[in-house]
């Protein structure tokens, strides 16, 4: 089976490693010239919105989908009207806006904070009024690893003017107030719906993941949550995600992130894809988040996601220790994306995985000590 | 690191798979236009012993290995003059020819049956007082899965004829007669040894693994072989192989195939590379025999060779069945090397693992109601 991915990054190496003994063949849209997905399936290298370029991509393809949310609305219409892709253009448009996505958190009766929107100055005060400060001012669309936001402290009298200086900040695009919430943990559960011709949808959901970050990024991701002891949180989170996943008649891998707060969890945000959080799912489960986001995508049965003890990942940024030492650690999994250096830039990954939780807090220690990053 | 690998079937692509995460770069030096590997480095198309092909392999490496061990001895050679070779040209050499490969074996005290060259018509009578029927000639060199051989009964005063007209019919090539074993059961073992510099030689075992044969073709390997009920038959495997290793100094992945009897183990055979009855490694072993024989070869540390549970695996000959019909199995794991069906071909194989011994019987039953060969 010929599958269409829309970008060639890391996610889209990961799925043609995972694709690859299962008979898929890839062809890639993506336009950066020495791209992580390059050898693992045909490449046309021209932007998402060119016309050509669509047109080459989608020639004998019956389905496409996407390692990236911030495929262009139009190329994703584009595609719909064409082949099958998955998960759907809705799905990607809800995840593009952040107050679209909230707003169907909200409307299905997953717990989100309050949010409001600004699009011009003349609606800081309304706002204020409705979300007080402290709050985090995020632009609607296009933000990820902490870019396009800046968390707002507890102000006075002169709120006002700290949004209006944070949203000329942030350039005076459209943005999302919302307000500021404190939380012991963040967790993401990620979750699976396939649906194969003329059968009824099936979900699958891999143990709920507790996620650390650093300078906004993914510093280290364990699975299944240490914070959640009892197992309550997990139940939310498939709930939750259940709900999302229906609401959408959603095909594919999705990931949520969530806040752990006293009240239980509120929702962050969704990723309709494959999830940096779930890539311990290569080594610590039967199936991979990248093999049965393609199982779901191609209409084929989903595989186990069943684990085998716990898993932790720990992300490489900007530089990558040296082979060998990662290697001694006996059990450390390492995956480069053949990237080349660069700060702020994720490089690959090490996951560890057991069901002795002491020699594998013992190998995380030693691996934390390895790993630097350069942000 | 780049890494040369003469050869570019479905083991050179699996050594892709398992390299392009540790940021191995491959380059494979394969005559077949489309091969297996193709898509997971860069191809060098012509003869295994082209010079101008070799010239061009060998340009710029440091470390080669290869994926077959009918590797044409004057390249291996060539090779081993320019960069890192490994395993050894010596090796190599062993594993060519039964005779050799035998001998070796008898003098490191590991057991073999009666065994007796045969290289013109004039040799049969002195051969057969040494083993006489019932016995196995085989040609000396290139037999594989059954080829190349003929298995000649308990016969009178015509043994000579017989042994005569079955050498004949193997084209009067220097041939071996070995004796008959009669055997309750066949197990490899598959084990590892690297040197880092300025470091002592380390050796990892995986488990047993007992393979069982049809049409001459490995049809299922399990491992832990079940066959070694108290772990001894593991035990003399594991002396016999090491002591095999450090005689040649050996580097790399080695499978070493034994015949079970009411005396214990009478070794067979050995194949200095990644094994078929080792694949399962990729699903039911913290570091596969890919991963491991790279680590060895490019002088990294080896990975854990530990295992939960038992796995078992299925090949799949000349016909693969519908991809969804196995992935309904739910912890079924596909293995499609990307060749076109052919009758005798191997065209992938289906992975089982776990610690549920009960589900796994009961899953391997299910697939192998699946699996029909064309052969």
């Amino acid at each position: 089976m010929k599958l269409g991915i829309v970008g060639g990054g890391q996610l889209g190496r990961m799925l043609g490693l995972a694709g690859m003994p299962l008979g898929f063949q890839f062809r890639f849209l993506e336009p950066a010239a020495d791209c992580p997905a390059s050898r693992l399936g045909e490449m046309i290298r021209t932007p998402y919105d060119d016309m050509d370029g669509l047109e080459r991509f989608a020639q004998d393809l019956s389905f496409a989908t996407y390692e990236f949310e911030n495929v262009p609305a139009t190329t994703a219409q584009w595609l719909a009207e064409r082949l099958t892709l998955a998960p759907s253009a809705k799905a990607l448009e809800v995840s593009q806006d952040r107050i679209a996505e909230k707003s169907t958190f909200r409307n299905l009766g997953i717990p989100v904070q309050n949010f409001v929107g600004i699009s011009s100055s003349a609606d800081i005060d309304a706002a204020l009024a409705k979300v007080p400060l402290p709050a985090v001012l995020k632009t609607r669309r296009l933000g990820y690893d902490g870019k396009g936001q800046r968390v707002l402290g507890k102000a006075g009298a002169d709120a006002a003017s700290m949004v209006r200086a944070a949203w000329e900040e942030l350039g005076k695009v459209p943005c999302i107030l919302e307000s500021f919430v404190a939380f012991s943990a963040e967790v993401s559960m990620i979750a699976v719906r396939a649906r194969r011709s003329g059968a009824h949808a099936t979900i699958s959901f891999y143990p709920l993941i507790q996620n650390e970050h650093r300078h906004g990024i993914l510093w280290k991701s364990q699975a299944p949550a240490p914070c959640d002891t009892d197992g309550q949180l997990a139940q939310s989170a498939r709930k939750y995600v259940q709900a999302l996943m229906e609401s959408m008649d959603y095909i594919g891998v999705i990931a949520v992130e969530f806040f752990v707060t006293s009240a239980g969890l509120i929702a962050n945000e969704m990723a309709p894809r494959v999830h940096n959080s779930g890539h311990w799912t290569i080594d610590g489960a039967v199936t991979s988040q990248f093999e049965n986001h393609l199982r779901a995508v191609g209409g084929l049965p989903l595989g186990s996601t069943e684990c085998e003890g716990s898993s932790v990942m720990i992300n490489l940024v900007g530089r990558a220790p040296i082979t060998a030492r990662v290697l001694e650690i006996p059990g450390a999994k390492l995956h480069l994306y053949g990237k080349a250096s660069r700060a702020g830039r994720k490089l690959g990954h090490i996951t560890l995985s057991g069901r002795d939780e002491s020699r594998l807090a013992q190998q995380t220690a030693e691996l934390e000590r390895l790993v630097a990053w350069d942000v």
